[in-house]
């Protein structure tokens, strides 16, 4: 039985070229970009190729682009490195209800150092309202905080709305763009980003491998402090193999990236439809304005780890929620936020597709998911099949 | 011209074996050790495989150990994750003056925090008194942070006798290992350590993955906060394949170390040994109680910058001082700690040896580097030759 991987958005598989150069670079190369010797300069060639590849996808320059481990120390360092700088000019944080654990942890923290958070709700797509943002900032406030698309509904928000009231009041804005850059067109200034949190491994790179893009004269310390890497910005030695491989996903993703989401959005389109064979499925996030990979359902009377679990029997491989969050027993505040309730949070799947996804595959996947719904509805107490 | 590479403190090459499992784990493998379906538990397996490899390699439990994106990670980590959690107990933190930058850096952001730092002093070995250490404890103090070997001079420092003075007093203890752990024995039980922080690249891993070993009961803040990864202790995507190759080289270097400490002895002999043929040379940190793998030596009259550039054109690669310090146009401070003057701190060079180097090749370098030094010496307006 051929697998069938239905969930990008824990992982991405390597593109064969990533995956390539990366074999290349391991076998040849081993320098510390930082040396002065020839060993060194090679790797400090490949170290800048990929830097130039990572800022071209979100239309920065390459020296605005720090490297970093992956989606969650560039969130780590965006929201702690600006609360600690701006410490003296106020301490009051905008965030939004439903944001990754990265951000809301690190929100958490601050606040137990003494920092106020104010977080703005969303409606039942899952929108942030730029209005909503605005009328949070007081003289104090420090820094706004908004992802850009949400990571278990899909969901975009309005960002380059956000960005223009961030800009007008003169406040950093940081935006999570970890599940959507490198999949959806991200450009930090149309969008008046300060701040950008980006991760390889939702765009066929590397997985623990990331940037944070930092607006020159960004107030911000280092997360990470220590030597002199990337402008003294980021201390600790690059992880080599995984950044050369994050600049050819990057330069991949950017050339790709139209007929990757034509091919995406045909293959969520076929799985929407396709839902109408089951009863009693909810669609979760905005229907239009929302990632082309991702499709978010709730499920009645099921339980999402149920599904999970028989679905991988069948070969069909998916999540509950938020990679990051498995293991947590607690209902997704995400989908609360959008006005699921408990059970129906409790009965959620998220089906994220990828390149060499087929038609069929999701067929295969619907009939499956079908007979899944069926057979956990029949032993379950709070079914009650009607007719 | 072979490259005689001599800088294995700034990044050892893959090993063989490494390089193998790496391209083994990238080549068939990609998903979230998180996710609950079949191709997240292959991850999970490697993941958790790594992890015994590590422990055993310092005597530690596997759940004692966490990922990181390397030693620099590890010590921000453990000196700030402590300093914070234990912000109700005390703003006091001990270390020594010869620390490396990370620990250096974390302690003056704390500082800026309004934390208290002590640091003690160094004999002229780099040796720290563990006396010192006792006395400049107070109430207040809730963190020692002392460094195992000295990543720019080699001195070994006496951590069992200050673990026994930290336990004592009930105090958490975090040493740096970075450049031992995996070189010579490190054992977290007879060390009476609390938090180690060690990499990857000084074994022959990859470059950018580190682990922290935290002991059971240690009260100490993510440094990452996020996902519920490692225990919710570090959140972050995990870097598989740099983990994977961390964990194979853990288990080598465990295995092979006495060869190839013996090998390396070998070849700091021959070298010292042969640095008599040059004048006015002294070699920095402890005789004997240092690195196996690394000589120091500040060649007086010459700067270090230009003996590194005319030995790098003659194929010998070498370095000045701490790669993480590399652009910094500041004296080392270790060195002025051990009595060095200005001077002599800007004529030094690091010779870092490495498994695959040859007897042959440390003669060729010394060669190579009286010739250098005949060279530069003859244009130095410093040196007058007697005679």
């Amino acid at each position: 039985m051929e697998t069938v991987y239905l969930d990008h958005i824990s992982a991405t598989p390597l593109h064969p070229e990533v995956k390539r150069v990366i074999i290349d670079h391991i076998s040849h190369s081993f320098g510390n970009p930082v040396s002065q010797h020839r060993v060194g300069d090679a790797a400090l060639e490949a170290l800048e190729g990929a830097r130039e590849e990572v800022a071209r996808l979100i239309n920065a320059n390459p020296e605005e682009v720090v490297f970093t481990s992956g989606g969650t120390e560039s969130i780590n360092h965006a929201i702690k490195g600006v609360a600690l700088a701006r410490a003296k000019k106020g301490n009051h944080i905008i965030t939004s209800n439903i944001e990754h654990n990265a951000v809301l942890k690190s929100l958490r923290m601050l606040e137990r150092m003494g920092y106020r958070v104010t977080s703005v709700p969303v409606d039942e797509f899952g929108l942030v309202d730029p209005d909503g943002v605005k009328k949070a900032i007081t003289d104090e406030t420090i820094l706004v905080s908004i992802m850009h698309a949400n990571n278990e509904i899909g969901t975009i928000e309005p960002i380059a709305e956000i960005g223009r009231i961030t800009r007008e009041r003169n406040i950093p804005f940081h935006c999570d763009a970890v599940v959507s850059a490198g999949v959806v067109p991200v450009d930090v200034e149309e969008m008046g980003i300060d701040l950008l949190s980006i991760a390889a491994n939702q765009f066929y790179g590397p997985s623990g491998v990331g940037a944070l893009y930092i607006r020159p004269k960004t107030e911000i310390w280092p997360l990470l402090d220590g030597g002199m890497q990337e402008g003294s910005r980021r201390g600790g030695t690059h992880n080599m193999a995984g950044i050369v491989g994050m600049g050819k996903a990057a330069e991949l993703a950017r050339k790709e990236m139209p007929q990757r989401m034509e091919h995406l959005l045909q293959l969520k389109k076929a799985f929407i439809d396709g839902l109408g064979l089951i009863e009693d499925v909810l669609l979760n996030g905005h229907p239009t304005q929302s990632l082309p990979n991702l499709a978010s359902i709730s499920v009645s009377y099921v339980e999402g780890e149920s599904m999970v679990l028989l679905l991988d029997e069948e070969g069909i491989c998916v999540s509950t929620r938020s990679a990051c969050a498995s293991g947590s027993l607690r209902a997704s505040h995400v989908l609360l936020s959008i006005g699921r309730d408990y059970a129906e949070a409790q009965g959620t799947l998220l089906f994220s597709f990828g390149m060499t996804n087929t038609l069929g595959e999701v067929e295969r996947a619907l009939e499956t998911l079908k007979e899944v719904v069926a057979t956990l509805r029949n032993i379950s107490p709070l079914y009650r099949k009607e007719g």
